[in-house]
């Protein structure tokens, strides 16, 4: 090694050592003709000074811009009493620069590299110069901090004998799904491999193949319009066990994530966690990923409305729909333009509107609302009474059908919140970690536009024993085998017990999903083949390493805690990818461009 | 869990305990009227059995099938004194079973799976049910492994403090390099991304970031033929650090193999590990890889045939090319045949012919050979002497120039050793595990048809400091910092110290490699700039996992270690990829197949 310290190291026992040091100069300062260079690697700060007694280094030292890169040999000196810095592991001592070697002279930087600085700056001028953007102390440490929850995570599965096995991400096309990234093959021309969007049936085949216990960090592709903060590639924790139900599932998941957060955070998170079925979620929350760190639950009102006089809750309870309500407790003060945010919001869901009451004092005569008139006493009493109304609450309302009664009303109470927070009425820690399972959902999804069923995590979810007749009747309400864990609002992570009796798997997707006997054998013939070979019971599971990170990062996007992320048009802005390809290339390929670059 | 115990576990400790096993029938016998059952997991195996007094369970067990899938549940029994089995775990007892659930029965399987029965069947047909063949002991055992190595190298990797970064996947194409994969883009119509063929930009890039210790297990992309035992993805221990000179990556490398061949082997490999130059390694050994487990050493004997009347040795003298020879001790009795092939291969290098002698008894003149004639007394006795000959030799010359008759002679060194360890008179054993270093290859080589120099490793690597003079008269004979980990004849890894000065880069680029401005500034414009704001000094390695695996299973191809590989035509032939794409995802993707499938 060139050097012989770290810039982490030395304290004033060293006093009198000749050393060398190498890293980045983060700053030089001129003191009475002294030059003071702090000196920065990767573990930390060391004040190095260049004497004029040294004119030679002391000139060339005076050439140094930041972030240069230095190699200095000196004495180590302990500083003068005033001197000392106690919130510095090297703040004791200073080191007498002798010889001095500049490895790399900085350009004048694009952007300063203090965090509260950069994180101003725009961000695709940061993602061009995103090897000047990770040497920041904020973007260094989500680095180390990611590479450190995936030892926590491999050394956890590798305790309880989980075999890393790599799949293959050249995969076939499966356009049921979402859009996939293709890749066209020289060697089978007019063919196409899809980047592998999950290792799912990989995992399933090697359950198949007795491997009992499997896991892969896996690079899984999406081609997906990148809004809400998805990137094409990404991360998963992807999980399979053969021999096990959803308790063994709950059991491992908390148990990798108790031990993640403690060595990552040095947080120590309770088990159980908490479960909800999907019913009660949306029911309670209005989401299937509620965040539980504060209230504000929705109830419903459809009883104490059957009769009511007020139409447009009275023919949404007709039609089988429901009335929801919530108190934002304090937000009687809302901005009639944040009203109309929510209710944007609340449109943008399919509500026709939004109703809500400013409670003002304690008779509901004085609350403010349109729709206050069309009210009965016994209805505004019912209100008061199960909302715990008070002078100041906002009453927020959803009457429609119940999954979009729930989500619109999961929706505002979120918004609520926000404004609450704003308001500091309300306080949502970042260190309070939620995590809870949502189980039981329903198997299937009815597609309307489609005319049919389905899958409503994907088909080889097994639905729970009890409810296979009901699959057959009525499969939006046979509940699956599948479960999700959610963390302060996010999904975190999902999956299910599988299918693996073929003939069980056969009648999902001819007699329920009514998938075509030639399209099942073309997509999933070799599966259902597998499953007549002795294929074990098994369930998995598939994590979003990428948001975890973010999460334990206390970062918003996950583009923080991805070293060379894309943008939201899917481009590297530092390396400058996508581009053109050579017309040799493409005919290689058998293939060619039909439509110029329109932008 | 649903079971109780492994199949591994059981002793005569547990008997009369009420146990429930899992796993796959490995076999039915009939002794009697009793069934007894081989049951197998992931462990190991355990004899239950099925008695006639239990006449459901018996019934329904008498229809299992080799393979099916069962959970049993039943009392632990001692085998009685006959029976015992001391090389099992569990051989000292049975389980008499009580009630069985058959979870999934299994069809005639298309192949045994036997070890030694499986490795004669058609690979082909074993890729097509690879869920069966990855259940062999064998194949089952080469996962466990990977996956164990793969852990091994992670925790020495983290140990010394390496982080481990995700670079992406997705990357800009450089045609310059091995061909690559192309996706093509969405969003950005008319433009493709390539898959990365290693992270070297990306870790170079990190390296500057400030980093300082990189590592990934990365997969990489290279569209192949796929001769010669490669595959279209692959996974390489990926590795940068900064601030370091070579003696550092060999240290580092070394103790990462060490920990690696003792955690899964066992063995103790010996350091430091032997240094060989590049020029050493093609004198001694004719290749930049040699296997040194044998000796059978070329040997130069341009000297001792400086005057000779041998007119094709005398001729490539003249023109400074080397004769070389080596004696293949032992192998005089070489059939026609076995000349022919050799020769074969020398002429598919670029020999014109093989001069060999083969050796009879003390005295040369009874040596028979077609070139015997045109040797005089004198170089006789300097073949004799040097070569230690002995009755029953082989003797086989390569005359060319310098680096073709190393490489020819080289290869002609193994074909030997392949016939001596044929016939018993050598034997090279797959327990001795010769690690060395390759060290000092020339910076450039000439490429004759282009008419310039090219990169030997890449253009980023450094000359030895004293060589940078030397890099501007003649390339080809500057040596740089690159470097080869090589084991028994394969390598298994390379790498180099960078450059890290943008003048020095520039210079390669543009006066040695002579690459126009235009195409060194939009292939590598962002690297250059790069260098220019704090570029450390850095060095990296890339080792080949696949090949270290299948070198620890001690088995030839690394589709062996590969979960799911492909064919030799990159095909998928269990999940059938790759396959047609849809009119919409093609239009999607702003492209159009323009050559027909011509098979």
């Amino acid at each position: 090694m060139k050097r012989t310290h770290t810039c982490n190291q030395l304290t004033k026992s060293d006093a009198e050592a000749t050393v060398t040091l190498v890293g980045w100069v983060k700053s030089v300062r001129d003191h009475g003709g002294v030059l003071f260079v702090d000196l920065r690697d990767r573990d930390g700060l060391t004040q190095v000074v260049f004497h004029p007694d040294y004119p030679e280094i002391h000139t060339a030292a005076g050439r140094l811009k930041d972030e240069s890169v230095i190699q200095i040999s000196g004495v180590v000196k302990p500083r003068e009493e005033g001197t000392i810095n106690p919130n510095m592991t090297t703040g004791e001592i200073e080191v007498s620069a002798r010889e001095l070697i500049i490895e790399n002279l900085c350009d004048t930087l694009p952007f300063p590299l203090e965090d509260a600085k950069a994180e101003k700056v725009n961000e695709d001028l940061r993602l061009q110069y995103r090897y000047l953007d990770l040497r920041r102390d904020r973007m260094s440490g989500l680095l180390a901090l990611r590479s450190k929850a995936s030892k926590s995570i491999r050394d956890y599965l590798a305790d309880e004998e989980f075999l890393e096995v790599e799949t293959p991400t050249l995969f076939k096309s499966t356009p049921e799904g979402a859009r996939e990234f293709l890749v066209p093959s020289r060697l089978n021309p007019g063919e196409f491999y899809a980047l592998s969007q999950s290792p799912q049936q990989y995992k399933q085949m090697l359950m198949v193949a007795g491997v009992e216990r499997y896991y892969s960090m896996a690079r899984c592709y999406r081609d997906e319009d990148l809004r809400a903060d998805r990137q094409p590639e990404f991360t998963q924790v992807d999980m399979e066990m053969s021999f096990i139900e959803r308790e063994d599932m709950y059991k491992t998941i908390e148990g990798l994530l108790v031990k993640l957060w403690k060595d990552t955070l040095n947080v120590d998170v309770p088990t159980p966690f908490p479960r909800l079925t999907y019913v009660e979620a949306m029911n309670r929350f209005g989401s299937d990923k509620p965040d539980t760190r504060f209230g504000m639950e929705l109830l419903d009102f459809s009883e104490d409305f059957a009769e009511s006089k007020f139409k447009v809750f009275k023919s949404v309870l007709d039609k089988g729909g429901v009335v929801k309500a919530i108190n934002a407790k304090g937000l009687g003060d809302i901005s009639q333009g944040e009203v109309k945010t929510m209710e944007d919001a609340a449109k943008a869901m399919g509500a026709k509107g939004l109703a809500y009451i400013v409670v003002r004092g304690d008779d509901p005569k004085e609350w403010r609302s349109p729709i206050l008139k069309f009210l009965s006493d016994a209805e505004l009493e019912a209100l008061k009474t199960r909302l715990e109304i008070a002078d100041g609450d906002l009453i927020l309302f959803a009457a429609s059908e119940w999954e979009q009664a729930c989500n619109i009303l999961g929706r505002i109470r979120l918004e609520s919140a926000q404004l609450l927070v704003k308001r500091e009425k309300m306080s949502i820690s970042e260190d309070q970690y939620n995590f809870l399972w949502v189980v039981d959902f329903p198997l299937m999804l009815f597609d309307a536009e489609a005319g049919r069923h389905v899958a409503a995590h994907h088909p080889f979810t097994a639905p729970v024993p009890e409810d296979i007749e009901m699959m057959m009747e009525d499969p939006t309400k046979a509940r699956s085998q599948a479960y999700d864990i959610v963390l302060n609002g996010s999904e975190i992570g999902g999956g299910s017990i599988r299918i693996h009796q073929p003939e069980l798997q056969d009648k999902v997707f001819k007699e329920v999903l009514k998938i075509p006997e030639d399209v099942v054998q073309s997509r999933f013939g070799y599966m259902l083949k597998a499953f007549n070979f002795g294929a074990p019971p098994h369930g998995g599971i598939a994590l979003g390493f990428d948001r975890i990170c973010a999460i334990l990062g206390k970062t918003k996007s996950i583009r923080e805690v991805i070293a060379f992320p894309k943008t939201q048009k899917g481009q590297d802005l530092m390396a400058s990818a996508p581009g053109p390809a050579t017309t040799r290339q493409l005919s290689d390929l058998h293939i060619g461009v039909i439509a110029e670059k329109t932008e």
